[in-house]
C-alpha cells in the first residue's frame, strides 16, 4: 500500500510501504477514506519535533473497517469509523475515566512501529477501545465527511480547551490562536452556551471563519496591545474563560493576562519551551486556573458526534484545501507557508 | 495604643502608635483579643518582601467591636468578630461571587496607611463586608479561640488549596508543605472526605500534627526521592489531588510531579520567583490542572465556622506557642529559626 513517510525536515514523501495487517486479535485494519494534516505535524515537518527518517506521519483519519482480529466485538468489516489521534485499550482505569490519552497501552499514530493516518490503510490496535462507529451512509456524504473527520483531533481538542476553561452558558470567552484548533474552540464555546466570544487572530480569512463559528468580536492585535484590547472589550476585567490554542510563551502569557480574576485558561496548544509563559506570580493574586493538556478525543467524539450529524455544529470550514494522497507533500508546503489553514486528504 | 511595627529585616518593635479610629462611616474599630504571626510575615521579616520602615504588620486577628461608623449595619459594639486577611467591600461583583480577594476596594492589613493585626486595635474598612460575627461566649473560651483565629488565614487557605485540588470523597490527596497552611490543608482534605492523605514533611513535631489532622501517610523525603515515595504509595500513579503550600520552585515541581494524570494541584504557597517550578510541558501530556491562588477567606469563614464551633475540625494544634504583645519580636525569631510552628498573640 502507499503512505506518507517523513524523511527529514521539509522532506515528506508518498511511498510504497508494507500493507496494514492484523497482528494481534484486538486489531482492526481500516481502509482510509479521509485523513488530514495537523498543525502539530508541521513541528515534525520543520524539524522542531524529532522524527526518525522513514517514520510514518498523520494522526487524523476516518475510513471503513476492512478486517478485524478474533477478539474485536465493537466494529466489523464494512463499518465506517473515525479514530481519535491516540489509540487506547478502552478498559484501563484511565480509559474508563475518560482520560484515554493516559492509557498505559495507548499510542500515537505514526510513532515508531505504527501506521500513520496519512496512508491508504491503518492497523488499529485495540479497535474496540479506539474506534468510534459512524453512520455508514456518511461515507458518501461529502458535506458531512469533513466535519466528522475534524472529530479525530481539532474539534475534540477545541472542545477540550473550552471544557478546561470552564465555558458555561452566559460566559465571556476569549480564544488565543486562529488555527484550526482555535477556530474549533470558538465553535465549542458557542455550543456550550458562551454569550460573548472574542477571537484573537490577524488573518482575515481565519477570523471570518471564527465569526461564522460564533465569535462576537475579533482582536487583531498581539502581545500587550491584545491584552489592552480584550480588557477594553470586557469592562477592564478580562474573559471568564480563555482558550489557549497556540502553545508559545507569548500566547500563554497573553492568555493568562486576559483571564478575569477567578477565571481559567484551557490550554491545548502543544507547549514549546519550558514553562511557556506561565507566570505563577501573575496567576496567584488573581486566582487564575490552568486546565487542559492533550485532549482525550476518544471521550469527546461520542459527545460531539450527534451535534455534527444533526448539523448543530459543522467544523468543516476549517478545511480550506483538499488533496489526494499524491498531493500530501504539497499540502504540507501550503500549511507551512500559511497559504492553507488545514488540508484534507481524500483517498 | 500599642502595635507591632517593622523597621527593617529582623527589626520588629512594639511601639506606641495613633489609636485606631473611625475614618469613614463604613468603618469599625476592633479591639484585638487574639492575633498571630504568619509564615508569610517572615518574608517581610527576612527582607525578602519589601516593607517601608515603620509599616504595621500582621493580618490575622479576632476581637471585639468597639465602635462602628454610621453606615455599619452587620456588627455592633460588643460583637466578637474574626477578620479575614484582606478587607473587602462586600458589595462588588467579585465579593458577591465569593472572590473577595479581587475586590477593587479591598486591601491587606498592614499595607501602608492601614492598621496591622498585631496590635491592640484595628480600624476595619467596610466592616459589613469584611468581618464575620462569632458567638460572644467564645471570647472567654480558651479552647475555642485558637481554632477561630485560624479561620482568618491558615485554615481558610488550607481549605482553598483542597478546593483547588478538587478534593472529594474517596480521593487520594498529597500535601506538599508542613507549615501551618499545609497542616490545615490536611485537615481540610479530611473534612472534604479524602480517603488517603499523604503529608510531605521532615519535622516530626509537624508531621505528628498532620497525623492528628488525618494524614494516613508521611513522606519525609524531598525532591526526586519524595516523588518516588509518593508514586510508590499510590501504585505508581500519584495523587488525584495535590495541595501546594510552600511556593518555591522545588515544591511546585514536586507537587506537579506527584499529581496523577488528570488530577489537579491546588496552589496556595505564595510564589517566590518567576514561574516557580511550573513546567507546562510536564503538565500537558498528563492533563494536570493548576487551581488556586490567594484564598478568599471571607467566603470560606462562614462555611468552616460551624465545623470549628462543633469541634468537627480543630486547627488549634498549629499554634505551638503563645506570647503577649511584648513577646511578638521573640515570636518572629522563634518562627524564623523554626523553634515555633505558629505563634499566637493573646492580648
Amino acid at each position: 500500500m502507499r503512505a506518507t513517510v517523513i524523511h527529514g525536515p521539509h522532506d515528506i514523501r508518498i511511498e510504497e510501504v508494507p500493507d496494514a495487517a492484523i497482528r494481534r486479535p484486538t486489531d482492526a485494519v481500516v481502509r482510509v477514506l479521509n485523513a488530514c494534516i495537523c498543525g502539530s505535524d508541521l513541528w515534525a515537518y520543520r524539524g522542531v519535533a524529532a522524527r526518525t527518517a522513514g517514520q510514518r506521519i498523520g494522526h487524523e483519519f476516518l475510513g471503513v473497517v476492512e478486517e478485524t482480529g478474533a477478539e474485536v466485538r465493537g466494529v466489523r468489516a464494512g463499518d465506517l469509523v473515525v479514530a481519535p489521534f491516540v489509540w487506547s485499550d478502552g478498559t484501563c482505569e484511565y480509559c474508563v475515566q475518560g482520560l484515554q490519552t493516559s492509557c498505559p497501552h495507548g499510542g500515537f499514530w505514526g510513532e515508531a512501529g505504527s501506521d500513520g493516518g496519512q496512508g491508504e490503510a491503518v492497523r488499529v490496535p485495540f479497535a474496540d477501545g479506539t474506534l468510534v462507529k459512524l453512520p455508514k451512509e456518511a461515507a458518501s456524504d461529502e458535506k458531512l465527511l469533513p466535519g466528522l473527520l475534524a472529530l479525530s483531533d481539532v474539534m475534540s481538542t477545541g472542545h477540550h480547551a473550552a471544557v478546561g476553561a470552564g465555558v458555561r452558558p452566559g460566559a465571556t470567552v476569549a480564544v488565543v490562536g486562529d488555527g484550526a484548533v482555535g477556530l474549533c474552540g470558538v465553535l465549542a464555546a458557542r455550543r456550550l452556551g458562551a454569550r460573548r466570544i472574542i477571537a484573537l487572530g490577524r488573518h482575515a480569512a481565519r477570523t471570518d471563519i471564527a465569526r461564522g463559528f460564533g465569535a462576537t468580536d475579533v482582536v487583531a492585535e498581539r502581545g500587550e496591545a491584545a491584552v489592552e484590547a480584550v480588557r477594553e472589550l470586557t469592562g477592564g476585567q478580562g474573559a471568564h474563560c480563555v482558550l489557549e490554542a497556540v502553545g508559545t510563551e507569548e500566547s500563554m502569557r497573553t492568555a493568562i493576562s486576559i483571564t478575569r480574576d477567578g477565571g481559567a485558561v484551557g490550554y491545548v496548544g502543544v507547549p514549546h519551551g519550558g514553562s511557556a509563559g506561565v507566570d505563577i506570580g501573575q496567576m496567584f493574586g488573581r486566582n487564575v486556573s490552568l486546565n487542559g493538556g492533550v485532549a482525550p478525543a476518544r471521550a469527546y467524539i461520542p459527545q460531539l458526534l450527534p451535534d455534527v450529524l444533526s448539523g448543530a455544529i459543522d467544523p468543516a470550514p476549517v478545511f480550506d484545501r483538499t488533496v489526494d494522497l499524491d498531493g500530501v507533500p504539497q499540502g504540507y508546503r501550503a500549511m507551512h507557508d500559511r497559504s492553507a489553514l488545514k488540508v484534507r486528504i481524500a483517498l
